[in-house]
């Protein structure tokens, strides 16, 4: 019995997928995890089109837009008021053995519908985060797509989990900092917001790209460059970003402990208030 | 219909697995490819000796060895005289959403069989490889160990296939050789044989430890060490190892190319006979 509300196999209810699809044995896939609230899922043209990004650098075959749209909207009205929609998109099953495609695989979609619960309010004010103790691969192909490779982020998970912290931080090689395990990092100084890049690492999330469309609207200079764990310390405010949580400001990295959240809430409650 | 000639899941033939599995959603998960050779798959201890630290590493439970003998046995069993023994071992089916695990999924086991041909005489006489692009992600929990996120490699095969290139090797975030996309890498200089460490990116092979083992019989020294492109274009000889193909020389890189494997095909041509 699947924890999921509801699950559909190309556009199809289905509980169960072929054994051989290479999105479970190579990781050879995406995915998009989209916030649905009061039956419409948000932000549902940028999850389209960093799909439509990921699918062209791995060279699956997107299924009709018009045909996803459909699906996430039958499924999205079946959601409870807050909900999550998950797409993963594979290249299909296996048409021989061997990491190489044959190039007559058959992508495959999968969707899930799951409950929410709105973010505790103590979330909402500030949360706990550490460093990662590994470090984020570096490929050009891979950097920024949200493929389904992603142990990486499950063990930084763990690393959160285990010392209770909300997140924790990824670095590249270079001790960079990368993002959070589950969600993009923002560092605030004065008017101005830095992201790391993720051009060789790490998800160019939905959220990220709202916040980059809205800071204007708020006055907010915003920028991605390259940024070491000094800057974060040195920063006034550092917040995380993803679907699921909108702006959430962090209180503490490890034992460096930030003031109080004014640009972050702002932008949390600015970007919570949009009509989509 | 799958082109695998049979499939178990948790010991019984199943053709689909539920599509909340982690292996899927986050290649939160193991695999071992086996070779089977007259209903027998080889090196079959030094396979489960892996699997039994990589599940150690994700901290996935691992089913009890005598189980995964006997199916292991009774799928080899049924193989024609040359077959491919595939094993995945997933966390199992996610019971809550996100990539940490809640602590209590059940780990799914998925055995699948596929036909194997014998390798071609031009390719036992040496292959072409060619450089990759793409750079291995470095991870001191992930190093070694044969997990399911390996869209790095399905990448770097496919710079191989593009190229007509057998294999595409490799490299770390300073440009240290790693390994081929779909076999471990040895250089020969002399009677000494080298090959990269595995601590933080890349698999160690199966085949890779029977060289290590076997290369003491056959008066030749083995070690693993930090290796660059240089040192490869300076070796006598290079070969690739994997459970598939056992040892195959190196016959060009890119423009360099290599003289008469020696070594290399004694090496081959000892393990080939090997009683395992």
């Amino acid at each position: 019995m699947s924890a999921a509300l509801a699950t559909w196999i190309d556009g199809v209810p289905a509980e169960v997928l072929p054994a051989d699809d290479r999105g479970l044995h190579y990781g050879d896939g995406l995915f998009e995890t989209l916030m649905v609230r009061a039956g419409r899922p948000r932000f549902l043209d940028l999850h389209l089109r960093r799909l439509a990004l990921g699918a062209e650098r791995l060279r699956i075959p997107l299924p009709p837009l018009p045909v996803l749209r459909d699906e996430l909207a039958r499924l999205a009205d079946q959601a409870p008021s807050l909900g999550i929609l998950k797409l993963v998109l594979t290249r299909g099953s296996a048409t021989k053995r061997g990491y190489a495609p044959s190039g007559d695989e058959q992508a495959r979609r999968i969707l899930s519908l799951w409950p929410a619960q709105p973010l505790p309010p103590e979330t909402r004010e500030g949360v706990h985060v550490v460093m990662a103790a590994g470090r984020c691969a570096e490929n050009e192909t891979l950097g920024g797509i949200k493929h389904l490779g992603r142990l990486e982020n499950v063990l930084a998970s763990r690393e959160a989990q285990s010392s209770g912290a909300f997140d924790a931080l990824m670095s590249g090689s270079k001790a960079e900092l990368i993002s959070g395990a589950m969600r993009n990092l923002f560092l605030v100084t004065g008017d101005r917001l830095r992201t790391p890049q993720v051009r060789t690492a790490g998800v160019a999330g939905v959220m990220r790209a709202v916040v980059f469309r809205e800071a204007g609207t708020l006055g907010l200079g915003c920028e991605e460059t390259l940024l070491t764990p000094e800057d974060l310390f040195a920063s006034d405010e550092a917040f995380l970003t993803n679907a699921r949580i909108g702006v959430v400001p962090v209180k503490r990295v490890g034992e460096h402990a930030f003031t109080m959240p004014r640009i972050a809430l702002r932008l949390a409650r600015h970007i919570e208030g949009l009509d989509a």
